[in-house]
């Protein structure tokens, strides 16, 4: 069965003590939606309302935020010991108060916080300082200890992004043969990404469900269709799917908030000689990353590589981006396969391979695939076609 | 023609260049995703690379961000005078020297800012603090003043949002006509918004297109089924919807970038006496509601006239949040219907209107509706029937 169990919180909250009392805090301040599925595995809607947890040394865990998420957090996570709440935000009194004086009621003096910012929010939130309404309270910024305790990912962690990348691979089979021209590239995207969610959900059994509200499987191309795969982040394209157009594809599937990554181009016909140059070009890049994946390599050696082949073969002007990044439970994540990210490579760390080429009104030429390094290399965990004539439509 | 016209734009534009010669600025500094699309109409994925937006006090604009940007922000707007690009995050050098070289270049000693943190990223961003590379420029934070220029809605803006509502709606048609015991929430969204959209597509033409990589038309209920119902921000539910069970929905559309809300709560069979009271009672609150909305009145009114007819009526322990909150280009956007924002309302002001009663087990009732403050009082967008009987599947 694929869940997350119950010891793999613990031991997380577990790392955190015991950072803790290396560390002499008294307390946690978390406020990252990344850390609250990390810990305890609670997902929710970030809005202008508030939201943090406290975990106290003891490794007790407090929820802090809206009356709202009071009985659905508990739908969610067993590792909340108490939910403190206010009625709503800006209410009569400011959320940020109340949770000053929920921290005065746990008598805690030294807490490690994940920023000192303490909320914020683009709709429309307005924040109050907690250092202000706690003068007698040291607040400590431990946001990079937080981050690193995720780069690394455990055993349950790697087996959750392995069945993501299972389904994100059924969903771009379903989206491969549902390309037709004269279809909208979000047409074929929203029925492939349906067909597989059910395809998902069956196997997965009645206990199985999505951590967003969007479809659990997902692949999709975002615009990136024609002239406009040439755009790396294409958001949409007006027109529909044409004849002869190279399109960029992107699949992936929500396994209990882990994520992974799948992304191939697709020709419509037959391609010519020159998508076929690019395309092949963009393949040696993507071995010779994957090449040099190994632990005690350096980041920065894998996007150097990568940039050999396409310096080599004299495209180094058609690079719009770097080599890869990690992932886990955000869609990217530190470290960065970039020329400029020297961190060393453990066993344990899930990244993208993707290097690109893009070529203005040709379109763009990029193979992702989600890989963990190992003890003794690498695991390339997606098994999807990369050859031109598995990936040609006709 | 649905479209957001030139002058729109230079309109805003010329409001933030009257600010800053009133203010004394060089240059404002935006790096919000909804700045960027108010004042020139750019979408984009924001991730770890750093993106901003530097608007001269000559209404010049420049855009400085990673190099996929480079030609991607061509297709969308021509309000960018000129991009300033870095091949990539990190790189070799920090984007944020690069940002402040070219702020060098520009010759500024006096910046309004949105924020003076200048990026954050959850996504493994790590900053610098452009003060400490800028000794000699002043930073003025301006967040209030750029937030507020979007509160009350242009006649272009309440156009987009009304054709927002008009899509929601069919979206929301064709959700409650697919709602069949044993589907999945899921499903039923994904084929209610791949229909609409198609049918939104068709109406708006072949120029337009969605800002983001979902469907244009979205209707859903986000796991707001059954006993799921009663949890306002649910995000997923494990089972099948079933024969007995209320639902929570959702409707929107993406015009340019503005959205609108239209909520129901929907009956899978006859309503119980209990169900039926608790719906009509939320009708009351929201009529309450938008009898309360007027000119001059102040938001908090709002939410205390729907509070009020809860106390009356002894349902006061079911709320679970305010009345409503603006928008516009976020979902949420202030001010806030809430008992603590006594922001006057002025017309041109848009808000959902959606006061929600829950219970435990047996589920939520809420109808939200989006309006518009006009100088004499009120125009409900949504004409989507609230009536239970209109409401019931059977």
């Amino acid at each position: 069965m694929v869940r997350i169990p119950d010891a793999e919180y613990s031991s997380r909250l577990e790392r955190l003590v015991s950072f803790m009392n290396k560390k002499g805090l008294d307390a946690i301040y978390l406020n990252s939606n990344a850390s609250f599925s990390y810990f305890v595995g609670y997902h929710y809607i970030a809005t202008e309302r508030p939201v943090a947890m406290l975990v106290r040394k003891n490794g007790d865990v407090y929820f802090f935020g809206p009356i709202m998420e009071k009985e659905h957090i508990r739908t969610q996570t067993k590792f909340v010991k108490d939910v403190f709440c206010y009625f709503d935000y800006p209410g009569e009194v400011h959320p940020m108060k109340r949770f000053a004086e929920w921290m005065k009621q746990l008598n805690l003096s030294k807490i490690g916080t994940e920023s000192m910012v303490f909320y914020s929010s683009p709709w429309g939130y307005r924040g109050i300082d907690l250092r202000e309404l706690l003068p007698n309270t040291t607040f400590e910024l431990v946001k990079e200890d937080i981050y690193n305790m995720r780069i690394i990912k455990s055993e349950i962690e790697i087996q959750m992004i392995k069945e993501s990348v299972k389904w994100g691979e059924v969903a771009h089979r379903h989206l491969q043969r549902l390309i037709k021209p004269g279809k909208y590239d979000w047409e074929v995207s929203a029925q492939a990404s349906l067909i597989a969610s059910k395809e998902m959900k069956r196997a997965l059994g009645p206990d199985f469900k999505q951590t967003s509200s969007t479809l659990p499987a997902h692949a999709g191309m975002r615009g990136q269709v024609g002239e406009h795969s040439a755009y790396p982040h294409s958001l949409s394209i007006e027109r529909p799917i044409t004849k002869g157009d190279i399109v960029g594809t992107g699949a992936s599937a929500d396994v209990y908030g882990y994520h992974s990554e799948l992304e191939r181009n697709l020709f419509l016909g037959i391609p010519g000689e020159k998508a076929e140059k690019y395309h092949s070009i963009a393949l040696e890049m993507q071995d010779a990353a994957i090449e040099a994946i190994k632990p005690g390599k350096k980041c920065s050696d894998v996007d150097k590589a990568s940039r050999r082949i396409a310096k080599e073969r004299g495209v180094e002007n058609l690079l719009l981006h770097h080599t890869g990044h990690g992932m886990g439970l955000e869609g990217h994540e530190a470290p960065f396969l970039d020329i400029g990210d020297d961190t060393v490579l453990q066993p344990g760390m899930v990244m993208s391979v993707e290097p690109g080429l893009y070529l203005p009104s040709l379109g763009g030429f990029r193979h992702s695939d989600t890989i963990v390094v190992k003890e003794d290399g690498i695991e390339v965990l997606n098994r999807y076609p990369r050859d031109i004539d598995d990936l040609t439509i006709t």
